[in-house]
């Protein structure tokens, strides 16, 4: 006979924690902790596999489940010396669905499930407190009514309302046990109303209404809508746990709470917690009266009185509930959250979970515990979500200042800074040049920006996702963004910005918090960053595990350093174009591309070479002997030009020609779609001369360096937008023609790689011709995810939400890798590469070089090194090594 | 002992015509010949093996190839009865090199070799023409200081001008034998300068310096280049042919001609050439004689004298000339294109080769073979070439019709037309209407322009390459275009045009040549096409061996008619918005893309509905039973929107908004590469009432239709740009709730498709899941190619050229399928959606899908149909039956 009910309590307990996927994550932890002797009102778990039957069956129960559920309900019985439907001693159960993990969505609960008009009558007895006793029937008619029978709330919280009326009080816990005695009557008739038939006087028929709505939710709209978005199978099913009533509201030496094994908030060894005297759970969270604290040490430290803590209060319950705390954290290994209550002296545990925490707070419960030895080193690596991590490394609003929100828009980039409004980049630059802090406003940035967006403090857009050009290059320069805030309506000719009803100018204070995406009013205090002993004892384990390299995408001797500090063990992709932006760079750039030919190019390039030289020196002094990765010039060229008339004149004045020669420039380099037009290494073949120049720079930085430093410089040259190796071969030979002439001319030797990008679908396929000519690929995963999804970073914002909701997109893949299909590309492009050259040094540039999952996969399919923004590097320490141990554990 | 050396002549052959790759074509053809037993000069060919030889061994020879040349050199003598050097009866040759394939920048000839200053009196004597023999020696001089000797051919010029000018005469010919006898002095003391050494007088030495300079050619830069441009793999090596000379220039009873064995032409089986009495073969060639026809046919044909012809004057010779041309004809199955001399009365032939032709002299030919048995249908199928048969579904300019070129574009769609210069859509529109004939000049077009490109008899762009929008537009709607016309410069202010030095002005007639590129002032006569019984005949024959249905992209009645006419068999691609473009709807499609939400939408689409429908029975009544398939709207809304100020003025009248709110909506919908934007089935995704009504527009149309006609109406409905299996399932799902809410409402059912294109690489990747939604593929190779080369069609104009160039684009991705990338997408999407799905239908409706190398792709994968633009049907159907005929040819 199958086994379709599982009962815990105190004799026996057929369930374990292990056993989730057939009792659910609540039945499966009830049943753990009976089986640990802790003490559980007893209780019992149907299944999933009914779940599963009652959809496969026509909505109806296998035969033997109702003698398994009266069997089960009779030991329950006799446990609590009880009886369901019992006028005298009546048994009262809870009803929750608890399915293999947490779903939103489905039934939750139903309380005071036994109650009828003769068994309240019976639980006013027992418990000598009428209004407890149709506070609780009330409650339950309520709740039955609405997630059973379907009868909308609402009509419920009309008649509350005119009971109250009526008895002319404020709150319901006013009202007397005469008063709730009405509002019963009066909700019996809305169900008579409504229905057409009385509420249900028999508990077996009220126990199986119940677990008949736990089923019938699995399949509700909202929950196969969540189930689709979250990738969860729905022949899973859910589990229904009915479990006896325990009331923490029968008087003062009852209680109810919740609690921590550890700070949630800092991750300090202190018990953690807030209860109620004389309460139901609902009420601790309701906030109709204030809980007081669990421990005197809680007290004291918010300046409470320690007498009203638990433990001074109901030493005994708390004495026993610091056991619990023990005996469930040895057992489970983690901090866990704890719901209890206390009935007249007695303890029970209702739910123990694995608690949320702080990223703080879990950095340092996992180094804890790994040092008491709870847990070993592997675990606690594990147990940090990496991106957590970044809200270490980046200041964060005082949690105590009060603060005015106006806005509210993408959290781009963490940290909360505060600084003066400005709205162009001259001007951010103006200022900060006099040491003022301003937060950079744009409707959106563009490349011309970046010169004040290194100047400002933080950076605020109205307009474009996450993956944005601020929001990149804010990223990429660790500096708090907040970026498409669609309320924020700015105007550049005002000077002013309106948000929120708030009519803001240039000049006024605003903070923004890049990891909430909130904009304020006025300057809110920040907290900096302490990157405490843990972060570095956690960040030591990482790096003794994971095989990936960390590298960096890095151009600014800033972003180096910073880079450095964070562990970085070189520079993946240093962007050459982003230095290219500078003011003095930008008018001989400007000049090159206006230039008639070639030698008028080499011209406005010579000008550019000692600069660019100057750039690499600076790096390579930085990161001494480790590898730097130099992608070669790779925007197309109108990204240089300006675009408003005064611009305009100001360029044709400086090249010398007239404002039209400028005009037709623009209008000749003008593209329908730029990002698949004249750029990568499309510009070395159209344009030698470039390339010619960048090699020379890098060639003559790194002798310079090596020759002062004695740090053996080896620079790797990277091609973008490589296609095919005949595009390679070409660009490479020049190449290192150049790099050939540069070492004859100084006589000296340094070593250096030629390798390439891979980010364009055919460069994948024809990635084992293309390894002849490349020491090197490196995954430029965002333009190869725009070209293999045909998506636009740039222009996806606008649905990607729909994309989202939709069930299309389960991650924005820009942020974390499309496997199935951009990772096919990358999986092949290894093999092939590596076939043609077994020592093909493997790396990816992308911003998924800083996601966890991504890295996972690079992780998986071999690669040497990831490359990622400076304050992701510690994030890509971390899941270099959880990648390690997870697929160690998946091969175990 | 190898055999480096091949004679021929009339006692021995040692080649055939097969053995191209060993005695290159000219070498190979010649032993045949002699084999034959044609009268072929005597001679030998060095193998392209001593070519090797002599670069594996620092340009020396093998030790045997002295004693082997001297032995077949020693045949000749005997043959010809004359010796090499002897000063009394001297044998003089010609050297040539000869390659397997044809290849230009190698040296050519060197003739009269053997000459010096003692044999040439010899000759004098012989030849009892001291003039002849002088005049051969100073050719022989000029010809080897030049590709022998590497003196500059100017300074020989320079010589012979000096002589003529020392004897007073103008033409070459009107030299006497004394002013020769100068001129030889003359060269020799010009090579004694130029050298330092005199001009060699050893024969043998000659020799050697001749064969060595034709090895030396194979390596010489501009082979070198050509063979990296056509793929020609280096160690293929040239072969050397030597052979006896032969004059045609001793007197009245020699001649030199050229011959074809059919009219090139026209086809027409009729011997047809020119030849001259008493000349060597570049007098016929260089213009200073006017030839005579071969024929009294000819003669009379042209009205010139039959008696010139050599049919009367050398009646003999002809009759054997006539024996050869048959002989040969019959030999090789071809129209051969002869070179011959008669010298003394003995005909002697030069060189024979398969003759060029004309597209429509190639058709009729290659029926009349197939038709005298001279070849089979198969081979017939095979002769022509798919690409030529566009010249003859165009009118072609007159040939005899003078003309005045003033500019050259890229010949984008082929057909000569002439018309009023317009430099609107509007203005074509509005002339059009009155009957007039225009021209379309416009820097460049876009889609706003659709209506004036359909008005407009040709459009000339100034901007753009051969896939440019105006070039892809023209030819999908079979109008003559010439695109990218660098040198036009277009003002529309000025409404005129420059180009050549000349002003035309809008009103002004000028005529363009699609075919060439070219545009002429005035009208220039034209000729209609004739669609012979010929074409037919070779239509059927192709419909009976392929394998490949033909269908077309079309959305117009027009085009839709035109290409059942060319014998499509369904529509592969309907393109529902260029629908959308004609005046009285893109009122409404405003309308609908200004609306504030989904209701707004709706209710402009309801407008949009009668006509979207209309638009649908019309094709489908055209195209009967046949296929037809629809793409739901694929491009971004902001397409259909104006950008003029003025326009923006009257949209925002006709939508009763202010002009600011139609500037903001551009502004929201404006995108940075819209080709990876909101477009496509994102647009079904965020809009789904779009595509709600276009399906409700097709099937209700089927349905009707069906009512009407009987005819078993099958559309196939397909949306673009899917990625993921998740999209076509969801629009999918929408699709049939609207075509089953219609059926449900008329009562009456149709059979439907819904499938997808794939175009983007993700797509192919994922196709395996993709197909469980799809009942058919499209493959979008336009889009794919763009997507997988990162690659923007309108865009990549600027650096083709420099990519073909560059030899890494062996032609433009556009127009023939890029097979290593793109075309390993197609094949693993083929193979990984038939896995899914057995039955799925398969074809391809990018513009590759008209051009026979991606049509023999298609074949191989095993597509069941290719859709092409209605001119290119006859060219895919013929393409097909070539694909299938070369795949059992390679089998076999």
């Amino acid at each position: 006979m199958s086994k379709w009910v599982y009962s815990f309590g105190r004799n026996r307990s057929e369930g374990a924690a292990g056993m989730k996927a057939l009792l659910g994550g609540k039945g499966a932890n009830l049943a753990e902790m009976a089986a640990l002797g802790l003490p559980v009102p007893p209780g019992f778990t149907i299944t999933t596999e009914v779940c599963a039957f009652y959809y496969r069956h026509a909505k109806s129960y296998p035969p033997e489940l109702r003698a398994q559920v009266a069997e089960a309900l009779r030991a329950v019985e006799a446990e609590v010396g009880a009886r369901f439907g019992d006028p005298a001693r009546p048994l009262l159960v809870s009803v929750r669905s608890g399915a293999p993990v947490s779903m939103p969505g489905m039934m939750d609960t139903v309380l005071n499930l036994g109650l009828n008009d003769r068994t309240v009558e019976g639980l006013a007895a027992a418990s000598d407190d009428r209004r407890f006793a149709f506070d609780s029937y009330r409650r339950f008619i309520q709740m039955y009514g609405d997630v059973v029978l379907g009868i909308d709330h609402y009509l419920f919280e009309q008649r509350l309302d005119e009971i109250k009326r009526e008895h002319g009080v404020r709150f319901d816990n006013e009202l007397g046990a005469r008063a709730l005695a009405d509002l019963v009557a009066s909700y019996k008739e809305l169900v008579r109303r409504e229905l057409g038939r009385d509420f249900p006087q028999d508990p077996e028929e009220q126990l199986w209404g119940a677990i008949g709505a736990v089923f019938g939710s699995w399949m509700n709209q909202r929950a196969q809508t969540y189930r689709k978005l979250h990738n969860i199978a729905a022949d899973m099913g859910t589990a229904v746990t009915v479990q006896a009533m325990v009331f923490g509201n029968m008087g003062e030496d009852c209680a109810t709470g919740v609690a921590f094994t550890r700070n949630p908030s800092t991750g300090e060894r202190a018990y953690y917690g807030e209860y109620l005297v004389n309460a139901q759970g609902e009420d601790v969270v309701a906030g109709i009266r204030t809980p007081q604290p669990l421990t005197r040490a809680m007290a004291e430290a918010s300046g409470g009185d320690p007498e009203a803590s638990m433990e001074a209060r109901l030493p005994h319950s708390f004495a026993e509930l610091v056991a619990v705390f023990d005996r469930l954290e040895r057992h489970y290994r983690d901090m866990q959250d704890i719901e209890f209550t206390v009935q007249r002296g007695r303890l029970y545990v209702l739910q123990t979970r694995t608690g949320k925490r702080t990223a703080a707070a879990a950095l340092k419960i996992a180094v804890d515990m790994a040092e008491e030895g709870l847990i070993d080193r592997d675990r606690a690596l594990l147990r940090i979500d990496p991106m957590a991590l970044d809200q270490l490394l980046h200041p964060t609003l005082d949690p105590k200042a009060e603060r005015r929100v106006i806005a509210k828009g993408l959290p781009a980039s963490p940290g909360a800074v505060s600084g003066k409004v400005v709205m162009s980049a001259e001007e951010a630059e103006r200022l900060a040049g006099q040491g003022e802090a301003v937060v950079l406003v744009r409707i959106e940035t563009s490349p011309d920006d970046i010169h004040g967006m290194h100047a400002a403090r933080g950076i605020l857009t109205s307009r474009g996702g996450m993956t944005s050009h601020a929001a990149v290059v804010a990223r990429g320069m660790g500096k708090p963004c907040v970026c498409g805030a669609g309320d924020l309506l700015i105007s550049y000719e005002e000077q002013a910005f309106t948000a929120g009803g708030v009519r803001v100018r240039a000049g006024e204070v605003i903070t923004i918090d890049g990891s909430t995406g909130e904009v304020m009013l006025g300057a809110v205090k920040t907290v900096d960053p302490q990157l405490s002993g843990d972060f570095a004892t956690l960040m030591g384990w990482a790096d003794a595990v994971r095989r990936l390299k960390v590298r960096t995408n890095a151009e600014t001797p800033l972003d180096a350093r910073t880079a450095v500090r964070f562990g970085c063990e070189g520079i993946g992709l240093c962007r050459t174009e982003h230095m290219f932006f500078q003011e003095d760079r930008i008018v001989a750039m400007r000049e090159m591309i206006l230039a008639a030919d070639a030698d008028g190019r080499r011209k406005a390039l010579a000008k550019i070479l000692p600069m660019q030289r100057a750039d690499f020196v600076a790096l390579f002094e930085i990161m001494g002997a480790r590898p730097v990765t130099i992608r070669l010039l790779d925007p197309p060229l109108h990204e240089f030009l300006p675009h408003s008339e005064s611009e305009i004149g100001e360029v044709a004045a400086a090249a010398g020609v007239e404002p039209r020669v400028v005009r037709r420039r623009l209008k000749e380099l003008e593209e329908a779609n730029p990002m698949l037009g004249l750029r990568g290494c499309r510009l070395g073949i159209v344009y030698p001369e470039i390339y010619e120049m960048q090699v020379q720079a890098i060639v003559e930085a790194a002798l310079e360096v090596e020759a002062r430093t004695g740090a053996a410089v080896v620079p790797e040259i990277m091609v973008p937008l490589v296609g095919s190796a005949r595009e390679l071969e070409l660009v490479g030979e020049r190449l290192r023609a150049v790099a050939e002439r540069v070492m004859a001319e100084r006589g000296r030797r340094i070593d250096y790689l030629v390798g390439t990008m891979i980010e364009l679908p055919r460069a994948a396929l024809r990635a084992g011709e293309i390894a002849r000519h490349a020491a090197f690929f490196s995954f430029g995963t965002n333009d190869l995810t725009q070209m293999t999804l045909g998506l636009s970073r740039d222009d996806s914002g606008k649905f990607l939400d729909a994309y989202l909701e939709a069930g299309i997109f389960a991650t924005d893949p820009f942020r974390s890798l499309d496997i199935d299909g951009v990772g096919e590309l990358v999986r092949l492009a290894c093999e092939r590469g590596r076939d043609t050259r077994p020592d093909l040094k493997l790396g990816i540039c992308g911003e998924h070089g800083g996601d966890p999952a991504s890295i996972a996969f690079c992780e998986e399919v071999g690669l040497d090194y990831v490359s990622c923004s400076p304050y992701r590097v510690p994030i890509a320490r971390l899941a270099a090594a959880q990648a390690v141990l997870r697929r160690r554990g998946a091969r175990a």
